[in-house]
């Protein structure tokens, strides 16, 4: 018994924040001081390290939940299936649904039953939960469904990955660039071929590093008590592109394959530069060069989503939406993240 | 394979809060118009249906991974295993860390990372993720740590409901009597022994259900715009009693056994005349009477505290602290739960 990816969606905010429009952005250090350098110098610098030109917002009327439910339809729709086979709604995010204007976040009830009450599935019998595990969490929605898929708990299982960070930004943050909107849905169901998902990992790492991501107050020393996404951003570069690396090794070699049978690295679209780090760093392991066009991008225009990434990555591959980058029945492909927690996590799978 | 429980710890806080305590509050109608009774009228009708007298509330310093943390510590001490070895550490909770004063939830990073990180565990492949499944949270978690023991995936893991409901309630809505703060904790581990889960069953019933609890407005009209943990108490009741005794049947209908074999349920502490009418009806499904003592009970001084009421209640049960109950090796015994979402699950355990 084995897991396969019978259908992807995704839902991109129509929404584009581009990075001309935070030049009139007051960004402040951490410790509420002002920067020697103009915004203009700040946004080039930005955007040459994380490669982000653009990103997506959602509209003032949606909640994470109804782009959930929007990637969530495609994906069935993707799949043909009938949504009343789902055994399992898996909604991986972080801060549930904050409305336009609010600070608190809302997950009574959960997202998923949210969902699943959009989509109007009746069947009780398919479980409907959140998962909290910061960017890493849609990835590991995969890996519980596989779980309960080889467990004999389930067939057929609904992953998603939604978040919307433009509603939890600081703007006197310059980090507030890198975070989108989006989500993305995959549906998963048991195969008796021997393809599917090969192998998985995952790590959390929570000693100093469970706080390299955290809910902090403004730059702005005289704001409200709001608190909003915030980073030690070099400390999580510094982390990621060693212990990524190691991760994904760990990864692909229980599959017992050779290095040149990956075909391409889905890897959460955090930073660009960060990205290709770890991904050089992965390949150096086994001695070998980074193979060209072994990993798909679009972080240039959508930004950073946090749970959304891959399998919006993986969605628009799939669709031939990525010029460039295609899949094919036999590829051996692997998903990788790195996120809130610390927890890293990375998949094998052939397509 | 089967999977057993190791060990058990719980959290009360030190705070009691007594139903005379809200003897001043402004009790109001969900459209904000006063009642025609006194609050001493009120507190005597809801005590009579819930059977709370009174509940604990936790100090200001401590937030909803603090008291998981207290509530895992006990469960590891109890469990006499090196917490290295733990696979999992699965948070179950609804409203993230709120803080004394504030109106925020934050689960960044997850309460799981932070309870590993209080417990100092160093080994990353202990993989610690929060799970949003309204009160049968813990019970879900239960079921989704035996998925990962059957699937391969886990030998041992920690699994922690924690809630404070203290800290999103709307003090002029008569339901916030109701709510509680707590955490209770269980170690389960791989085993070989025919014991422990013999069944188990979920249900999310999500049409009009879903929102039967949900995220509200103060009931006072001119509150600020924060929003409070709500339900539509009737329709839930009336849920509850038709819904819950079907999936306890389903549940144990898998093992096979004589409903005579049942030795104690230990039921999500919602509210005491609900949880005798659902156990009322379960037993009459076998057409038999609701054998004495099936059910220990201690929402009269703890309250519903959420995800925390089983493993807090089945805790005080196996340490002997709850006088009258007790359980022993061999015996059979049940787990129920309904809440939020709307979820219901239940479980069959041999000791």
């Amino acid at each position: 018994m084995n897991t396969r990816i019978k259908g992807t969606g995704c839902y991109i905010p129509s929404h584009v924040e581009t990075n001309e429009e935070f030049g009139e952005h007051e960004f402040l250090n951490s410790d509420g001081s002002v920067f020697n350098h103009s915004n203009e110098v700040i946004i080039k610098k930005f955007s040459s390290i994380t490669g982000i030109g653009e990103r997506r917002y959602v509209t003032p009327e949606y909640k994470t939940s109804d782009i959930a439910y929007f990637a969530a339809e495609r994906a069935i729709d993707n799949a043909r299936i009938d949504k009343e086979t789902l055994d399992y709604i898996i909604v991986a995010h972080n801060f549930g649904d904050v409305q336009h204007g609010s600070t608190q976040g809302d997950t009574l009830p959960s997202l998923a039953a949210r969902v699943k009450n959009k989509l109007e599935i009746k069947n009780p019998k398919c479980v409907a939960y959140d998962l909290i595990f910061g960017c890493p969490g849609w990835l590991e929605g995969l890996i519980q469904a596989h779980a309960f898929i080889k467990a004999g708990l389930a067939k057929r299982c609904l992953v998603i990955g939604a978040e919307t960070l433009s509603r939890v930004v600081d703007k006197h943050d310059r980090d507030s660039m890198i975070y989108s909107d989006g989500a993305g849905a995959t549906v998963v169901e048991a195969s008796n071929e021997s393809n599917g998902i090969l192998a998985h990992e995952t790590a959390s790492f929570t000693q100093e590093e469970a706080f390299f991501l955290f809910f902090g107050k403004s730059y702005k020393k005289d704001a409200a008590d709001t608190r909003y996404i915030k980073m030690h951003g070099r400390k999580i570069y510094e982390f990621a592109i060693t212990q990524v690396p190691k991760a994904m090794k760990a990864c692909f070699d229980k599959t017992g394959r050779d290095i040149k049978d990956l075909k391409k690295i889905f890897i959460h679209q955090a930073n660009e530069k960060m990205d290709e780090a770890i991904v050089d760093r992965f390949f150096r392991l086994y001695n070998t060069e980074t193979p060209e066009k072994i990993m798909p991008m679009n972080i240039a225009t959508l930004g950073n989503s946090s749970v959304a990434t891959i399998p919006t990555l993986f969605d628009m591959v799939t669709r031939g939406e990525l010029i460039g980058h295609e899949i094919k029945k036999g590829d051996c492909i692997m998903f990788a993240s790195v996120g809130a927690g610390m927890n890293i996590n990375a998949m094998i799978y052939e397509v």
